[in-house]
């Protein structure tokens, strides 16, 4: 139950740190927690455990860690339920010992990285275990809070989930407005083609079985399958036959994904799992 | 339906506009929008609707804009549904008129602030409206996304709910577990005011009415009411006999914020809508 | 002697020691402290002391240590005499033992602070000793240096005062020109009240016992008596008969608090203590 | 009355504006100007001054301006009295025109700047013209407010005083704890030839005249003469006859400079001048 | 002569501004441009040309342009050869015209940008003209200058170049210590494939044609020849035809590149291109 | 062989470390080390070399350690040949042990400021051998790589050459453009004096003899002799007769730089020693 899902690399404590410390600053503003400071011995010690009130999968207890140890360097951290594992009702996640003061100015700081990104873990989880039985595989997209891109696709991938591209830079999505504006599709690529060097990958959105046969015969790495029926999915599949990687795109739901995921495609993006995915309810209790 | 609700005072754009910034430069990456750079001319002009797909309350129309200006100054933006207004499904809340690549580049992150804070908004009101026969009014908490908590505080504002304090500095929320750490709730208080001086308000949580009556005869500014019954807010509410504003609090949804309201207490605090409330579906369309 | 005033809670080192790096690199510019890397060689040790020239009471030995730590984090620094304590003129309030070179380093910055802060608190503590046989509590003002805010409201704490808010946002004080902007008191505090949740303290500036009147009447936190002499002052409290907190402001000397305390005012501001305080003449001694 | 001192130049925008900035956003705090925003109405136009209730040397205006720049880049700012004139009490340095809740959310941090700096330039002046018949000219230290330390610098100019070096790297200054490391002055200046370049200046510190004749000697170009009485000093400058650049330090004030420029030295240094000049009272009036 | 080469879109000005205001803060440090603040009248106007002293391929007008700028945003800056653009000594490459002060202090900056950057691209140039016969394509590596990865990837681009990655996170290159920690290449791409999604490009680095075998037979995208003769980079390409992108790499020199791009390979990487290309001399003529 | 220069005191820390940060940040864009996290077991152990393929000045080793630090503090990083000491090719410069995955991760950004920074000294060091039979020392410019000016004044520095000034604020240079704005070099050093302390340097460039005897007679400190024959620059050394500093600027190479020297100037400073020196190789060898 405790055995973290595979790759659930965390972000270098490089990127992962000042996103943490940004968080603090904003919680502490100028006068700090005033609360704790007048009303809590400085010498108090505590033990304090980081539960989950619902089931889910965990992520993010290395920014509530380094939330912790950015307050107060000399708190013991333990995990007891690791960041990619599954957690029941009532589990015990983290054990926090040391100044009760420290411990009470971190809390809520902790407890909102590893809530938001626990549900978005959760959500990544629920569509993975939906389409476990296929090779699909759910990806996320970059409908991510601003801000937390590079923490929540992390979360993704404690879920279980893939990671699409992290940004406009590191691969080519060309949409339709790009499209568009290139007049066709074999104009927009050729476009891309000419100007990009040869580890970026290429990806074309289409609406169309038409179209789809035109990004096939251009070679492009991936095609995206935006919106279609679960019956035009499973044309698609036939017509590509293996030729690029499709990836299904468009409303995206627990009810609705198995049956895309049944339609034999590579990829289904969501950008639910990280827009809309509710907080996992986590608490610390002393 | 476009009238914006009153109170949505905007964050000034000094603090806006470094969360805007580092948004922009997380999805610019190093190499920034390749696809629209190598596919997109220079010089092609195009004019865009930021549409809601589905009704709600807007909020964050702000940092859309604020995201557009900073990609490329010469855009124009035109806001028709502002900030703290209604929009019905496919209603049009802003044109962007100028160059098409920048248009696409800025994109995705005008519309994730856009989708965020509006979704905060929408929840909000929901709440706000449910309880609009009575006295109560909804407030947030510090369970909020790090890194937003400003602009997060502003939808609420958007939403037509208040705000609570805004961080661990501008007000004493006094706890079970500072409570704990000073013996009784008359220490904590007696702690707290020596320490503090007149422009900072006191607030204690409790859990009985017991500890009420104790809150009551200190005379403290607010009091929490933290999980408590409806009966027992009721019955809170005749106690207090308003000595103090009453807060309730605790596992509040659409389904039981009306019953709470009917008790009397002056504010209801939700955790939900800001670290739960779902994405509006908002998107650019040409 | 050495013994600290209370509530010398000191600024979180995430809020401090950013503000003692920027001091620090403002001192070290590009080459650093050449003088002491060409002249004294990197194996020495030496051991110094932190003398207070005149006696004063303490503030800011905690940013001196940051510095000394900044510059090198092995140099051992041991408090003799702590932040909020009284120091005789030619007392030893700290020992630094270590790297002769990283000493001279860091020297000035550490001086700089605690030199500056130590004024403040001293400025501060003079106030407070002289309205001590009445229940008026020192208060500070925004009016202090910019970009050290944090540090000069704790030199206050350090000097027995206590803090009005940290700024713009944390408390509303309506002045004159508010009044003006809205009409009357009445419409001010109405505006204020219809957009501020519960946890915001509201203060207004009055000149006059009239206005005095119409502020009781609204019930308000706490009311600023400007410039009143202490005639008036005396009426205003006849007049408020504890419904309202009462600050006298306006041009406090040391010459002229007690008086002003006598009144019965509960709060006494001063720009004076955070905006004009001499240095403390604070020396290294080796 | 209004003409500026010479060599006024200001720090270059790209300096200045940072440390504006974090003052403005030290006030702001996450909330930003709440009373402003719901009280004064944001159509609402006015006209302010920037008076100085007492007569002083103005320094900072470029400060302020900047101030109601970043909150408001529409306001209108008009120097009446620029950086480095003498102002007589009651005069008007400044207007301000435009949005009134601008003008009053930037005041108090405008007129933090222009009252510190015109505070220290006051101070300054003041000694300037009290050896205003000699060639002694005024310089500054190293003991400047942490963070303001190239505005202080500038107020310094503004005053008709003249910079030390601005910081450990751009000049060398070898005082007594390296003369102890390296055993003697000469061994002592002999090492930071060594590793020094052309375009350093060397500056040693002495006590006695003893010490003076070796650091002249060995042709340094400055030679600070800390704490001697003035018979000292001016047997000092009957040593050097020209040799050397003569810097008299130690407890100068207005009272004891003219008979330490009457010497005959070169320079006097004050530290009172940067971390004890009081403020000068500068308002903002509507 | 003037036509610049295609592809060559700068990076956003979001990413370039603070890499040029850095520098020049760096150049500015605390007193600024002292010998033209005090020599150099503030009315005076000056029209300067940035002329090149030698022939080369131009990069880096846009980050000397943005140094103009940010100096003082009123100088008139005309481009007359553009980015990527040839010129032949003595050219004019661009006008600026305004300040005499301003554009004296912006000078140096603006020319260490415009000439490193047009070092590279001239560097760059080169490598691409001798291959013009080829179909090869000369790509960059990471071997950077620390903070300028960008800029030189850019400059790249104007040399008629190709970006590889970016950084360690937009594509994988597996070399020599993965492949050995892993135990085979096999292993190594199979844990690659295992943890990555759809969008990011595999690359291995193979020293013989036995181990471009293993990588073909697992079909890899691209295959990096590490150091091999001419001889086997013909032997690779004729054993890989067309199964993967073939790149050469090993210490390319203009000398040896166009028998390497002969041999068939498709690019050829370059480290000398960004770590040491020479200055291209461009200076400032009034 | 293993012996230092003298004089190789590096940047502190607080100056050294962020931009080592900027260049590991620039490296691991977002998602990090895809490819060693994913193939590298986490818990590998490695043993490195960092070699030098070529012979050369050693520099930058101090950054390389920074690097491997802040990838993973629990490296352990062992100097053999230290900055500013001659390493022969072939040599180990340093060890570095511990996690294998966090030596990948570090490896290129160590070896990009290693191999710039030795470059720049094995390049400052030819020079300095070059003219080391004469009394004349080598000095660089501001010349420098964006960014990096602080570190290449050290590598300077570990070539045993010099540091001219830092930046435009620490030393003033009248240039031909200063003294055309003037009208005389007398004007402009008069300028320069009347707006400058006793603790700044002037140096003053000039192209003919003529203008070296006005600059003489105004006792100026160094003069900067531009682009002179040797035969000029002979001369320039018997006019002077010491009384300033004389520096030989212009096109200085390997080939040239000796008969420069032995003309008798102070010195001779050089552009190419930072903007145009080649890396030298150095790799990490597992």
């Amino acid at each position: 139950m405790t055995t973290a899902l595979p790759f659930t690399h965390p972000p270098h404590m490089l990127l992962l740190e000042p996103v943490v410390r940004r968080a603090l600053e904003e919680d502490l503003g100028r006068a700090g927690d005033i609360t704790s400071e007048l009303i809590v011995p400085a010498a108090q010690q505590a033990k304090a455990k980081l539960i989950a009130r619902k089931a889910g999968t965990i992520a993010g207890l290395i920014a509530a860690q380094c939330a912790f140890r950015l307050i107060d360097p000399s708190l013991k951290f333990t995990v007891e339920i690791p960041d990619g594992a599954q957690a029941k009702a009532g589990a015990a996640l983290a054990t926090i010992e040391g100044s009760a003061r420290a411990i009470l100015t971190a809390e809520r700081v902790a407890l909102n990285f590893a809530g938001h990104l626990s549900g978005v873990a959760t959500a990544t989880h629920a569509l993975v275990e939906a389409v476990a039985e296929t090779k699909a595989r759910i990806v996320c997209t970059r409908k991510t809070t601003p801000g937390l891109r590079v923490l929540e696709k992390y979360a993704v991938r404690c879920g279980g989930g893939f990671n699409h591209r992290f940004g406009l830079d590191d691969a080519m999505l060309i949409k339709d407005n790009h499209i568009a504006a290139a007049g066709s599709i074999k104009n927009a690529v050729e476009r891309a083609r000419a100007g990009t060097a040869h580890m970026v990958k290429i990806e074309v959105e289409v609406d169309t079985l038409v179209q789809l046969e035109d990004a096939l015969a251009l070679g492009v790495d991936t095609i995206l399958l935006d919106n279609m029926t679960t019956d035009d999915l499973r044309r698609a599949v036939g017509l590509a036959k293996g030729r690029a990687m499709l990836e299904a795109s468009g409303n995206v739901t627990l009810q609705t994904v198995a049956a895309v995921a049944a339609t034999g495609v590579d990829y289904i993006s969501s950008g639910a799992i990280t827009h809309s995915a509710p907080n996992l309810d986590i608490a610390l209790d002393f």
